[in-house]
């Protein structure tokens, strides 16, 4: 599942790789957002389009169908953001929101407990009374688009150097969030675009009242585990339904998708709008042999440790193994995403495509008086490079849930005597209530889990920079990585969210007074988690610029109709149904129930090939030729997942959830003969309800 | 399982981690066999003896025991050396010797097919008829020791560079080792002792016709599966039993061990046998950082990547999970090891105890105008250590079963042309029938397993190098990584033995005219092979050198009643049986029958905790009270695995095949407080064949 990428500027401390791994392991390439298409000639359905600039010519010429402004806007806001990472969308004017079961999961697991297990045993609400509260989930709906671009750049003057750069550029974007938050009472983000050619302010409504309607079992929802993910032909019901509130009420939804009688056609162009997390398709080859040689490699190392160390955990019981899970598959899935970049970037073909069009642009560039100065960014781009492989064995890093609450009490008692524009991002005044919602969030925390991931970073703190080194003694404090992180673990409250909201209104003399092990940890690490901030900001800022030049040589060479790079915003791809060809075989577009009884069959005995026990009861009464997935072209990558599927009338067809390991390298390159995005079908969700889980009241709700 | 270190000179091409993970993953430290104690002070029953050289004294003062010499040839003949990697014993006039089911496996494994897994059913040969022969396994008994340090050492000037004198010194050995190995007709291997202080001479009886005839499930054998690996109480019956044949005959032994009656008393004092791989106890705290640094977390990362290509293996399907299921369970073990070790030395206890004691001695060494000198070997150490990470990163490895025949085949037509004691060590003539045996087995060799492994390790030397390394270059054609695997490997005839030995026997025109893909790259990086061997040759004389006179000092200083670091060489060890405390809990010595039954109660619903359905067939037959396992406090590491241990009388009373966690530190520092030993116990073997598999003929065999 397509569940690489998810970052948003305020999330911090929910629970999957995607936030506390990625947040990690890919952060410096998310930081350094730069986005935009490199290569001015678009392949057939390739791009992730901005809102406010869909291609509507290329729609018109190619696929003969024009959307108009109303089209675009219904689109828009009947569209919603995971923030722990993912998309979804309306599917009912009383507030059903539908998304995957592995973006939901986040919460299914922070709801479980040891008697029940909603993650794996899946959860129906017969009534609203039955709908399960979410302890700090939060959905975005986006509202509306504004360029701010000349008021953000104006901040910065050329001769700034970019330590100081990224200093005034950050304060400008507080400065306009601020003032449009207070404006108008909605989230307000600006978003860098076109690698810093644009900025866009994106204002949403927030929904922080959010239920649990249904969950599917793991077994169906995730059915042929990490040996089928990023696989086709694929049988999974990875879906779920929560429900917004407003004032303790089902909210009331002007805009909803209806929902598709049959779903999509073989070759039928349908529509996919989500929030792609990140593309990198901009990178220069100095940046891409970086990727290659040096950070996804790294990242790699990283993701296979944690991945054994939660196997490990898991072993010890059946508890632990409830406890791991979540985390578990999110690493599992997130190495095999790497591991087909990787395999990707390790194609020569690939670097050799992207050098070619490089050496094609710089020759134009060197030859165009007006431009030739633009030719020096590629090289800012390659000796910065150098900076990022020292960055990465510099960085510390010891997230784990609790010390990121200690870390993030300790920086905001610091940052809060500042006035807002000047603060690091995530504590300027208009994050804060998101930022309260995860810090004060009542989702168990458990300890077991913590001291072992705590010491394992502490270790890995130690394998990195070598026992002896100062930084590593403070930490240690004359111990062994696994005794400290015993004792801090052991000696901590801030699993209580009482205390911290008690540290948090104490502000700095709270903090200064606080014996808590893990706030003293935060307070020892302070300054180097700053010293390690700045350079990121610095580095992403050298980038900005660089990128910025190239962005402009591409604008002036090939044209502006182009899509910028995906950064968790809103984006619209599309593409037509349709199936592939692998080694001479033929892949079909679509799979069906019958398909999936037989997949199960074809691999007996096999772990996370067992349907649960409500399918096999319900085998003669689900339609065997009810559809359950299908692939289309859409251009996506993760944070797409949970992205609703529409077809021209804007009804729901699909749902997204994965990608084709053949897709896998679309951080780089859109690749359509064999590249493939996979949806549930929306028969599948519709008919597992009425046939499967007894629930055709909830079904009947489906777009009404 | 203590299988981490197993290395002999001639040993290649054998399945387990063992030899292809830690030929890659710890030659380097074993290479530089430094052995020897380093510190003076011996703890209680601390040591892994030479044979030639038993603690005397020590063992009638402490334990009014005096072993004769009698006593310890008897001992000594009846040990058995298993050249995979483990150790073992006669146990029957008839040829009978019994192992660890872990050190048997590999041949377990060569013999299984889809059809029988003997690996995961077990096996039992009710005639000899039906006993399965070994397609490559060699077993060692060693006959005679002697010394031939003055020998080695006359060959060595002390004006030549460390190069040159690695090669004198190689040539000299094997000068030694072909006289010694035409006069006698035993296979004889001049071992390196005390860190260079000595070269003994140790000369064996080859077994090469061993046939298996028993073995129990792998649900027995390893009871609790990677969980319950390296803990304590254990339920195990982690072993199985050979026979030895000579001229197609049972061989007739006269020294073997009878089998005890009731197995050992708790407190009594109890002997092991066998062949510790490594240790490295004399290492210079500088040494030590290196492998708590840079070594051991290097190592982890290489086997977590192994570990986790190998589980995805093993998910697409059944037969793929048995081909990969034996080095899956070897890397694990290596994990855990590895993990224990690291852990143990980022607790600056450890090396805080190593630095105060080597202070101790620099001192001591400085005040004394005759050693004073001799300061300068620890500096030595320590710039050699930088040297180590350096070539790390720098050396190749593309191990895989079918490289390595290549890269033997390869190497061995070019130093066939010269004199035998010029030649790499592996090819010298003294070795040639081991190598032969290896190198023409008929153990299968799965080229599905073989794709991936090479994809992945050339994946690695690209991620490692950069993928635009020349090398990279010259290795991947042109291609990706995987492609360039699956060329190669899909057209390689090398896994045939018939076509191994036609090339083996057409010397260097063979392979000149050879076209299979996999003898041309061998060929392509012969040259990077040799300058990698000869780096390592290079910083193993340096470090030899450095260690002899660090070990000078300590025999000038402290005495010279102590013992060499392991080489994977016979010793003696031993303790009491002893249990021990944790965190306040006492852990008795003995488990039983009737704990085993309730070991799998306690953990209904976990993997690897399923009794075989023999086991559940006869638990009324079974006597609760049969003791399984126990623990003792002699002192052991990897390559123990199979000793036997032993009475005084010299009965067999149990089998060793782990130590706990407490011990894994045992590379570096003896510890007797909570650091155990475990075994099977001897009852656990002789009522299981009785009462579980219907064997009450072969039980009957053992001791007579």
């Amino acid at each position: 599942m397509d569940r690489r990428i998810l970052n948003t500027q305020t999330l911090f401390r929910t629970q999957a790789i995607f936030v506390r791994g990625v947040s990690m392991l890919a952060l410096i390439a998310i930081v350094a957002t730069v986005a935009f298409c490199s290569n001015g000639t678009l392949k057939a359905d390739e791009g992730m389009w901005l809102l406010n600039n869909l291609p509507v010519d290329y729609l018109k010429n190619t696929h003969g169908f024009t959307p108009d402004q109303k089209w675009s806007q219904h689109l828009m806001k009947s569209c919603v953001r995971f923030n722990v990472g993912g998309s979804a969308s309306f599917v009912s004017s009383n507030g059903l929101v539908l998304t995957n079961h592995h973006v939901g999961s986040d919460t299914l697991y922070k709801l479980s407990t040891k008697e029940n297990n909603y993650v794996k045993e899946g959860f129906l609400a017969r009534t609203p009374a039955e709908e399960l509260k979410a302890p700090d989930l939060e959905l975005n709906q986006l509202i509306q688009i504004s360029d701010v671009t000349e008021k953000v750049n104006q901040a910065v003057t050329s001769d700034l150097p970019a330590a100081e750069a990224a200093v005034a550029r950050r304060a400008r974007i507080g400065e306009i969030e601020s003032a449009a938050t207070e404006e108008s009472g909605l989230r307000s983000d600006v978003v860098t675009l076109y690698g810093g050619g644009k900025y866009h302010l994106y204002q949403y409504k927030k929904y922080t009242d959010v239920r649990l309607v249904w969950a599917p079992e793991a077994a169906i929802a995730f059915f042929g585990g990490d040996a089928d993910n990023f696989e086709y032909p694929r049988f999974n019901l990875d879906a779920c339904i929560f429900r917004v509130y407003e004032n303790d009420k089902p909210a009331t939804i002007k805009h909803f998708f209806k929902w598709s009688d049959d779903g999509p056609a073989e070759d039928e162009l349908v529509f996919v709008a989500g929030n792609p997390g990140r593309t990198s398709r901009i990178f220069t080859t100095d940046a891409l042999r970086h990727q290659r040689d040096v950070r996804i490699p790294w990242s790699l190392d990283y993701i296979r440790r944690r991945e054994i160390l939660l196997q490990q955990f898991a072993l010890e019981g059946p508890e632990q193994d409830r406890i791991a899970r979540d985390q578990l598959f999110g690493f599992q899935n997130a190495r095999k995403a790497y591991m087909g970049e990787l395999q990707g970037l390790q194609d020569p073909a690939l670097i050799g495509g992207k050098a070619a069009a490089e050496q094609r642009l710089l020759n134009e560039v060197k030859s165009n008086p007006s431009l030739k100065d633009h030719a020096a960014a590629w090289q800012v781009i390659a000796d910065v490079q150098k900076r990022k492989l020292a960055q990465l064995r510099e960085k510390l890093s010891l997230r784990t849930d609790l010390f990121e609450i200690a870390e993030t009490l300790v920086q905001m008692a610091a940052e809060d005597q500042k006035p807002s524009p000047r603060r690091l991002a995530r504590f300027q005044d208009s994050g804060r209530d998101s930022l309260k919602q995860k810090l004060f969030s009542t989702a168990p925390i458990y300890k077991n889990l913590e001291q072992v991931l705590l010491g394992d970073l502490i270790a890995r703190t130690c394998e990195i920079r070598g026992a002896d080194d100062p930084l590593c003694q403070k930490i240690l404090d004359g111990k062994s990585p696994l005794e400290r992180a015993a004792e801090m673990i052991g000696g901590t409250k801030l699993d209580d969210p009482e205390v911290r909201k008690e540290i948090a209104a104490g502000g700095a003399a709270a903090i200064a007074g606080s014996q808590d092990p893990l706030i003293r940890l935060a307070v020892a690490v302070d300054e180097k988690l700053r010293a390690d901030q700045k350079i990121s900001e610095e580095i992403a800022e050298i980038e900005r610029q660089a990128y910025a030049r190239i962005a402009d040589a591409l604008f002036r060479t090939q044209g502006t109709s182009v899509y910028p790079d995906a950064t968790f915003t809103m984006r619209l791809a599309f593409g037509p149904v349709k199936g592939y060809q692998v080694g001479g075989k033929s892949i079909r577009a679509f799979t069906d129930v019958a398909g999936t009884f037989a997949h199960e069959l074809n691999h007996a005995g096999q772990k996370d090939f067992v349907l649960p026990e409500s399918w096999k009861q319900a085998k003669d009464k689900i339609p065997g030729s009810t559809k359950m997935n299908f692939v289309c072209t859409a251009d996506i990558i993760g944070g797409n997942s949970g992205s609703p599927v529409v077809n021209q009338e804007l009804e729901l067809v699909g749902l997204i959830f994965d990608g084709n390991i053949q897709s896998l390298t679309a951080d780089y390159v859109y690749n359509d003969k064999q590249g493939r995005a996979v949806s549930v079908h929306s028969n599948a969700i519709r008919d597992s309800l009425r046939y499967v889980y007894d629930a055709r009241f909830l079904a009947d709700q489906l777009g009404k």
